[in-house]
């Protein structure tokens, strides 16, 4: 991967295959603003298309948050699609078609993250407020450090999301009455409620032991066959949307070409000789 | 809201916004029959559209119990949907025809609580027997006492529920493996397992504590934007059921006429300034 | 059930109404192999359809293992779907055509467990690897003993699982961070962190005594009435793949036939004087 | 059925079984106003269930119209949802809440004549326009007078309608690329054009020849079994929406209550002896 | 292929790669009683796997009947599923298990044709009566002779059928009006009437007429890559069903491995050679 | 529209608010190859967003084709997604995620027309071959010269079409023995029988005669509010894919915004006062 520039965000290679994203404003606690998000899908759209990656860790810069959300300041200034310009009246339906655009654009961004066809792993710590849980759902694992804050904020602003959680965490975690409880409520909670309702896998004491969590996965996932991990996510993805009888007759489908793939002999064969096996880019 | 008398039910506004429901049978250990349901529909109906309310608690009167469920009496009686009279031969299709007219009465009485506009927080305690689960699992929100004992028990009459549970349990806990057990056994179980599975999300000592936790919830919601509350529930209903696209298309055609609403400005600036913002009507 | 002779599996019934299927090459560490699943589909096809059975109690045979899951050495053998013979060239789509075949065979045997009609009890103990957990998240209900491994290894022989485990473990368990840090890892877990997500219901010191429970819940699940029962699975599998409202709409016009069974009165009539009730064979 | 009175309909039964709605406002044109099809509703949801009405022939009362449609001096008056007073401020996301709840209504109306349990038979003549065509395209046959003038007028007031015609015309002809024509343009057809893409059945050369064929067709149907009847319209509807999978598995559902009727026997007995079968009413 | 006897049908390959399978009852006009159709299924499900059969023409012996449908002797005999003995209780939730396991079998039969992976071409003449329209509407292509007598009978023996004709009818022609009168009043209609709606793609003058255009068109199917026709029938049958974007992403799924074929250069090479392809079994 | 410039297209505005899109590459009968299709995603994007365009006219430049599909030379180069290299072993896995993301590309290409918001009225003439037809039937209006050559020729080269026709075609014309007969077949049909079929809206005696009544529908929808025109477009598009209670439920939530539009009063004023409106951008 030829490192490239991003304002918001630093993304860069620190091992083989592996790619390591941090929003990159922690002056600002990483809050999100349009650029932000539209840098992003910019950011995963890459490495989805990149053979050179393999798995990518995504964590937010600085000691205090991953992200304290959207940025107010932008949010509230009058001009932004949520303050319209007290002097200056829109037909509803020209700025319903403004809201439209805007909104597809941010879902687009946050669905970068679900699309990227290498695994997400997704290292929360500190403040990890309101759109912040927009994102992280989008990601395939979770995991955080014992500091972290999150909340589901839109409420608080008015606003009922409509850019991924309230799309994406029914189907995240199991119980139902927590969800309606955290997303009506806006109330914090911690990592400790986050791991005992199943939306991160595990809690570590530090940023640190969290991040070396995550490289630990993002190894592992990148020694084992790119078509079968990627395979695995889009499976998943698919199926969990769907019946059970829809997503085995795609799932078979698809595999009717990739299991094809020479990949399988080569693990196989690792497999039974307990040697690494050596995969071809994707 | 003007307040109706009902015959099976008690509705109060013990403060302003919040409505408190309650089934108001005791002697009858709140046992359900027609009567009780059809009621409870209009209950919910009415709440619905009522602007000065803005959410619901939905308890049992009296100490022993929320509901015993079904009243076996009615059920046991001759003449019953269930039981028809031994010297009477009705032609199984018109049969059907009357049990088709029966179930949808009965269904839409059950999801008058899950399309109620404002969000419903079910206080559970003592017995909330068979029929019961059908309810309180079309409630937003559940917490308990911790007498609290549940069961799913239409299958130890012959009878495969099919007014709710049956399609709801499933989206409403994680753990199929137990919903199929306690659906099939049709068992007791107890606030703790309840809560562990995530049935509940909270449990309290007594059902006075958990009716005081229900009352703060339903405050800290009745404070916020009612456009934001009612929409969030109204978007975790819709995507629950479907896939993430297609629950991100329709949040965002909604949202383009609601969030045009100044409760948004009033919302950010009360958030900037730190004051309570006042929210009108809906 | 007159008692056939399998040649992986024993089939017995301990008890009236009660089937116990075992997979029966404890000195392969019962090993799948495409005789084996397709002498699974009869079995199951077989009980399916058998008026004197109404619950199934299914494990393996020994004590090391339920299974180790697909036959290593079956697979690695040249001329297996997944290795082709290196001097035989095969057209892409006529290989696509083969393996879409066997793809189908073998979802078709695991989907039998699924479409069995009486509820099936998985009681899993020691090595539960590999495609053991394609099957066993087709069963209804899963126990275990203290000991089990489990794991979702596929990903390791290259291969994205088409024939089961990727369409339903988002339905079966609750954390979505966790099924797909399982299955992209293909790491092995616990019986306590099996119990911890919801995979299993319940974890038991010994392979007996999960036995013990697993035919306990099979006992009682045969004195309730089999139209109740059979009923239970069918919508539960129904409506966990539907809308709360198709799976309303479809229940009730199923039911509009089986709750015109006699069993009804039967079972309320038992309820009522508290003595057994006796059903009909379905 | 015992005549009811209403205001902008009249409903008789000029013969058994077969009851006649007319739209009876012919010095308006029989335009359509709220009033009007809040009254529809009513009179097709108790034709539903009047177990004396086996089918209904549904028209417009005078020589020119079927109806001219949505009832122009209503809509264009301040106050209506669609013209609101210059004077008077509302929020968009509270005067979203009044048109869903008006659009609710609306669609309810109409969908009454598709959920009517009994087959409607349209019959169109004159002018049949604008909101005419949502309306006729729920009922189940539609046949015509060689007059008659049809057009989908909504955007011609600057609205899409959301009332019926853009979700079912869809469904109900052939040729998409003429529904979006028509639908677009706004533009008058006639009944020559209607025939051939398949929006009306047949087409006769006065307003009195449709009649004597839309009872005539009436009278047929009300000589079978209604439970076959009512049950074909049911199945046809749920599987026109669906996969021919799906529509399969519901209508077997459906049928096992159903067919158990005593008018199988009956009406096979007739058809095999060539003698008129009777048939209790549903 | 190895030609089978059957007992009510006659399978012969009277040109290579074309099957030509005729239902064989002449004498009974091919009326279809249980035996006919469990044949049936074994008919298509071996002609679908068969390498040596790359189309099928599916015709009735005979001059007067493609085949008048099912055979009524048989479906008013007592004991048949909808005429139980009248000295016989069975318990109505017994019999609908009974019902519904006729109902799948009778449903997989006629499904079997839709499945086959081959077109389907059914060529029709004289009576086409009842059940013969949920046969042949599950073919591919249907053409006829001018004298072929069509009806959708089903209604006039008290059922609304359940295998085939009411989940696919709406879907295979397009006026949805035409689809309700001929369904709910069982009318016969003609060869002409069949053309105009489109249900049938063309009408010759005698059974021989069309039975030689049944080839030609088999012919011409049979010269082309088996690989594309198959996909063909396949992409169409599975999108007919549901939203452009699922058929699109299922197609591009399933297409990733059969356009490797080597038919796709060797087709091209006819092609622009204008010489005549030769496509390898399948 | 700033005029721009592009290779193989040209686009124009004769009038206000339309756009002319031709085909542009006469010399090779408008021939599609990679570069062209990704340019008309360009050029319908552009439009789709363009506030001064409110309807498109899309046809071919030259006498003799529309399009002659695509271009086989292209298709038939070494190197083609469709003929590799014969030196040149790509694994099978590989080359197929090589397909799905030229396939990805393709479709989304031709989607553009479908997404356009705008309404696009297809005006062909003479060849209409091969891919064209997926082109064709993303648009909204099809009309034709009577010199129209059509076919769906991709099985001829050995390919199912995975790029539009066969997941749109069973929705675009009624006939579903007519879509499989041409897509089977790969035979050609003319504008007559495309006219019957419903394919086309009309036929004109020439190509010039064709645009005429192209622009003239193309001028007829920019009369009209923008808003309605394109909503009227959205909500079909929305509801023939999915059931009547799901399009009327998002039709509902999407007009909320879009019906507050001061397009309505304005259209009302100008049907009652019958001037001609204006209507704002959008």
């Amino acid at each position: 991967m030829a490192e490239t520039r991003y304002t918001s965000f630093q993304v860069t290679m620190p091992e083989p295959w592996i790619a390591h994203v941090e929003i990159n404003r922690p002056e600002k606690l990483n809050a999100l603003s349009p650029d932000v998000w539209q840098e992003l899908r910019t950011v995963f759209d890459r490495l989805s298309t990149d053979p050179s990656v393999r798995s990518v860790v995504f964590s937010g810069a600085g000691e205090k948050a991953f992200s304290v959300g959207i940025d107010l300041k932008w949010v509230s200034k009058e001009g932004s699609p949520f303050v319209p310009r007290p002097d200056e009246y829109v037909d509803p339906a020209r700025r319903a078609a403004a809201l439209r655009q805007f909104g597809i654009e941010f879902q687009e961004s946050i669905n970068s993250i679900e699309k990227c066809g290498k695994p997400v792993i997704c290292v929360l710590h500190g403040f990890a407020l309101g759109v912040t849980a927009d994102f992280c759902s989008a990601a395939d694992i979770r995991i955080c450090s014992k500091d972290t804050i999150f909340c589901v904020k839109e409420v608080d602003i008015g606003i009922a999301s409509d850019v991924g959680i309230l799309a994406r965490l029914p189907k995240v975690v199991g119980s139902y009455t927590w969800v309606k409880d955290v997303t009506m409520t806006g109330r914090n909670f911690g990592a400790d409620e986050a791991h005992r309702v199943g939306f991160v896998s595990s809690v570590f004491p530090t940023k640190e032991d969290a991040l070396v969590e995550g490289f630990r996965i993002a190894r592992n996932l990148s020694e084992k066959s790119p078509v079968a991990v990627q395979t695995v996510k889009h499976f998943l993805d698919y199926s969990r949307d769907r019946t059970v009888a829809d997503g085995l007759q795609y799932q078979l489908a698809y595999n009717t070409a990739v299991v094809q793939t020479n990949d399988v002999p080569e693990a196989i064969k690792a497999l039974v000789s307990k040697k690494k096996p050596t995969f071809e880019k994707l």
